[in-house]
């Protein structure tokens, strides 16, 4: 990529990142009077719902702090990492130390899930608001959280199944994808053996057992040793999720010092077949989910345009171009960005919208929901503007 | 509507019904190896998946009974009722006689579910096979389940809440809905005072709670004494829901002489408010999901057609035109069987897509799902073609 380019590409992402989305945010989503952030937002920022999505309470908090620790010390960059690690520590945990889905706006609980994303969510709220404040309070809850997770993770039933494991048993390409996300935010602030053993345990099961050479494919859903199933839910791929996790493997190849090539060339092949699986050939853009068979995906959704594997994908692809200087990566790149910044953004009331037809028309007229919050347009365009910079530094 | 557009429909239903859909099933959808039905079939008829959704095989029972019962004692429609209740009978039903949301082709558990749809649909596949066979043992299951089924219903926190209801309370139209579709369908093999007071008590809930006359609107979810909720969810409305709810209530007219002309008035209100809320004015078609203030909804599928409100729709409109002679109500019907006739059937393989997009281009090319199997589109046509024949004969 010439310096030209990546220069003008360096300035779009930090207007688009701190002119546009996070005053978006900083605007519409914080909500003094209760604590914490509201994300039901519509197109012009006007929430349409008041519950409060845990997993968006806690990357919202995350996001600010990071932005506050990695670009400038703002005020109001921390007062807003504040207000939701509060309401976070205060309505986010039961009492048993796991926490909610979801509670009303004024923190009581509404949903509590099986799964164990939130609490990951909130690992990396705390250790990132412990960075930013250095209270040791944030850490020790990020810590304990953390371990409490991975006990939970490593119990065989210590939470309930969605399908009687008697009968069939699954896993799912989240867990270990997330854990090694979690894992390498929980890094930068705090020191343990246990970590590295968690990533290398999460990145042999990536390897292992979700990945699949011959189909040239990165399942979402296996049997316990990795196992291929012949179901709807075991042909299912998600290149958003994909991509996601190929520059997680980038990341800590990166943590080791780019010794471990094996690491590299698999991340890299997990990205460019999910580019391949993903594309849509028809409008462009990256599909939702698709049958790895080419049989009906179960989904219904599976052919819309989703904000966040669009926001993965550019600086998947960025960073594997950076690494490796290929040409195609810059082709694909370029593909994703304009695509991207052609359909996404909302130039008359800020942000991106988040869910497009498969045409690229709009399909909801969202800025925010209960999934779709301060978290992976402003972390993807962070993440491309944090390495444009080491780019044109270069 | 004139007596030639009357018999010429009629001829049309006959011949989707039973020279294309039906066998349609027959031929793909029986799988005599493991007993029930497969449903996720592509756009051939070929399966995409095994895994047997409970609902589907009940329903197939409850339809195959059902046009042996009324249409022609056809040996090969009594032999694949057969098929699934043994199926269900053998594998849809756990120890405590709930029974299972979901199993494998041969029958192992895979999920049990908090809601008690199932069970309903468990009900009415006994009590019309139990009409065609004069089966004792399926009527006492029809029974049982019906009466189990009611006691959950009644007994708060028999059935763990999704949401925790120390926080919010809710109640969901669909519970009330079907239990008057499935009281109505008992009564025709069953006599009992209990099913008069359930079905009164159920309209009762459904006009006094769910309906609101000052929006035009029959909700989907309330507080527990009909509060109207200003959630998302609360403000959600389902066209097709609230269509197939109008012709559950006028049957119960019908069944009790076409006396209760409150009921009818209602009913009739609750129909055309939802085609008005569901029609999309730009593309034509139901829309999915609707919210009342005109907010983003949640669902992402919320402008999807979906092939079941269109066929209850088309049935709803020709009973309550045949009930009340309204033009406005023919016109409603041509549109409604023009739009679904137009972008539905697939005149290569049979049968009806189930899945289009807002502006009625393909979304998914399955003709069955674990949510759509032999039910909706023949019973829409089965429906309406009981009717176009008495409205021939009258």
């Amino acid at each position: 990529m010439n310096r030209d380019r990546i220069a003008a590409l360096h300035d779009q992402y930090c207007a688009c990142l701190l002119d546009d989305v996070m005053p978006f945010w900083l605007t519409h989503s914080l909500d003094p009077g209760y604590g914490g952030y509201l994300t039901c937002l519509d197109r012009t920022g006007t929430p349409y719902g008041t519950d409060k999505a845990m997993w968006l309470q806690a990357r919202g908090v995350w996001m600010f702090s990071k932005l506050y620790n990695t670009i400038e010390r703002r005020p109001e960059w921390l007062e807003a990492a504040r207000m939701g690690y509060d309401f976070v520590r205060r309505h986010g945990f039961d009492t048993d130390g796991r926490m909610f889905f979801s509670v009303t706006r004024d923190g009581q609980p509404l949903r509590k899930r099986r799964y164990l994303f939130t609490e990951t969510f909130g690992v990396i709220a705390c250790s990132e608001y412990a960075r930013a404040t250095g209270d040791p309070n944030a850490l020790q809850c990020a810590r304990d959280t953390y371990r409490l997770l991975l006990d939970l993770h490593r119990t065989p039933g210590a939470l309930p199944a969605k399908v009687d494991p008697n009968t069939r048993s699954t896993k799912a390409l989240a867990m270990p994808m997330i854990l090694l996300a979690t894992t390498l935010e929980l890094l930068l602030v705090d020191q343990d053996p246990l970590y590295d053993e968690v990533m290398d345990q999460s990145v042999g099961e990536i390897v292992n057992h979700f990945m699949k050479r011959d189909e040239c494919a990165l399942h979402e859903t296996v049997g316990p040793n990795g196992e291929r199933l012949d179901t709807p839910e075991g042909r299912c791929l998600c290149p958003g999720h994909a991509i996601e996790t190929a520059w997680f493997m980038l990341h800590l190849a990166e943590r080791r010092g780019m010794n471990d090539q094996a690491l590299i060339d698999t991340a890299l092949d997990i990205l460019r077949w999910s580019l391949d699986w993903g594309w849509d050939k028809e409008h462009g853009g990256l599909l939702y989910y698709v049958d790895c068979e080419g049989k009906p995906p179960e989904q219904l959704e599976w052919d819309m345009k989703l904000w966040w594997p669009h926001t993965e994908a550019l600086y998947a692809v960025l960073l594997a171009h950076h690494l490796t200087g290929d040409a195609d990566l810059e082709t694909w790149y370029d593909k994703l960005h304009d695509w991207s910044f052609a359909h996404f953004p909302d130039p008359e009331y800020g942000e991106w919208y988040g869910y497009l037809h498969r045409d690229g028309t709009l399909a909801l007229p969202v800025k925010g929901s209960i999934w779709k919050g301060a978290f992976h347009v402003p972390r993807g365009l962070w993440l491309c503007l944090m390495l444009l910079k080491k780019m044109v530094e270069k």
